[in-house]
């Protein structure tokens, strides 16, 4: 396992596909620049967050223009890169789906979201499953730094996905989402500190950067959490990248001293996955 | 279900089992004059939390002079009686047990801590299982608010205990703790905010009240979160009683409008009791 640094890009998404993928590719090359070696980008980052839009910024994965965009990147640049999730079509149905592409450009992995997002809250009313279908397996691909886990988004307010995901030792959890300014405020900072402590890894997750003029209002804060909880880096709600160092030192520490993970009582309990 | 109060005591630990004994009397009865009807006591209230001193503090739990005082009390006040924890002897073991006593002073429950506090960390090092045993048993007891879940300290670390608890529908989950300053700053608020959130139920924490003169410094800051995460009572470091209200409404709320619970796919993941 060795160190890696990673690029959290946030930018503001419009409706306007060609130019949300050019923003993206702008912001990968920013962080490459930055030397991170793991580059993630926001949940729908290339289609606004709003339901009744994505069957209409739908396309391939693979197979399908940004597809393409982000593989080609990821071979320019020599980086892992978590494309952030799109709205993917598939025999008639569209998915909430992330896709990875390693520093040769090859699709490595692909996690379409497996909890909608049905919810109506002071401040924000969504309703995915009106146009989106859910995906029903958990997802790990593999880096320098040991495997690390992808989630999208509302997947990570179920504990139990990460249990599944340490079966596969992972030493990180890479989280493209668009929480909203309500449930950010709210829980944002405590949820995604308290995943990396409670598993014992890394937590990176990136957002959209807060756009005035859309319907959906992204809270920002793209963050990276570090096994015992610490913030190694945070992004505002505008435009930035933000980088931060995947250490195996320290994880390597968390875990010796406090093992969560060890005193786990497994004669006791066990997250299974029915699948 | 109905509105019921609770009061969490927090108050200093020392190293005499009388002046503990009688300090607790106190603080409960400041409780019950505040109006609660579910009344909590710190870990470890009547022994200071150091690993060597636990055997010789020990007594049966019920027989001993401590489940005779909570019994007691509980009665007098006419309150459930969530009795902190104390070093419990049982054929030749230890263990760290909470009790809890109805308002007819009935033990009702009794939760043997499960997962030991074995750390090395900077500020703090413990190590429980030098003279403690664990218990392998999950706790529930009823109150007129609900089915609610009871642990002790560390126990709470552990995400799959939460859902354990929640096959029983609880509403609120019960935790006397003595979490160090160097853990409590890292993630006191944080652990129990997001177990409420997570689970939809009220959290309900006590800590002693932090002694400068003990060799273990607690936190303090005891705490009640409320199902969406928000802290409706909170202690300082010094000695106090706080009291938060349990509403039903404020839970079905938010179990309506933020469906964590629902949303938990079933089908792809469960957690399992091996007992």
């Amino acid at each position: 396992m060795k160190k890696m640094k990673a690029g959290l890009c946030q930018f503001k998404v419009v409706d306007d596909k060609q130019t949300n993928l050019l923003k993206a590719g702008a912001f990968i090359e920013r962080a490459a620049k930055a030397g991170a070696k793991l580059v993630v980008l926001p949940e729908m980052f290339n289609c606004p967050y709003v339901s009744e839009l994505f069957p209409a910024y739908a396309e391939p994965l693979p197979g399908g223009p940004t597809a393409a965009m982000l593989s080609r990147l990821a071979r320019l640049h020599k980086i892992t890169l978590v494309g952030g999730s799109i709205p993917e079509r598939d025999r008639g149905r569209v998915y909430n789906t992330a896709a990875v592409f390693d520093p040769a450009g090859h699709l490595v992995a692909r996690h379409r979201k497996m909890h909608l997002f049905d919810v109506r809250l002071k401040g924000v009313t969504m309703k995915e499953s009106a146009t989106l279908s859910a995906g029903n397996t958990v997802t790990v691909f593999r880096t320098p730094f040991g495997n690390m886990g992808l989630l999208v988004c509302y997947d990570a307010r179920f504990p139990e996905l990460f249990r599944l995901l340490q079966r596969h030792g992972v030493t990180a959890v890479v989280i493209p989402a668009a929480f909203s300014v309500t449930t950010g405020s709210a829980h944002w900072h405590a949820l995604l500190r308290m995943r990396a402590v409670d598993n014992q890894v890394y937590v990176l997750a990136a957002s959209p950067a807060r756009n005035p003029r859309a319907a959906y209002k992204a809270y920002g804060h793209s963050l990276a959490a570090d096994p015992f909880g610490v913030i190694t880096a945070e992004a505002g709600t505008g435009e930035t990248v933000v980088t931060a160092v995947l250490d195996p030192g320290r994880l390597k520490d968390v875990r010796a001293r406090l093992p969560l993970l060890a005193h786990r009582r497994t004669d006791l309990y066990r997250v299974t996955n029915l699948t």
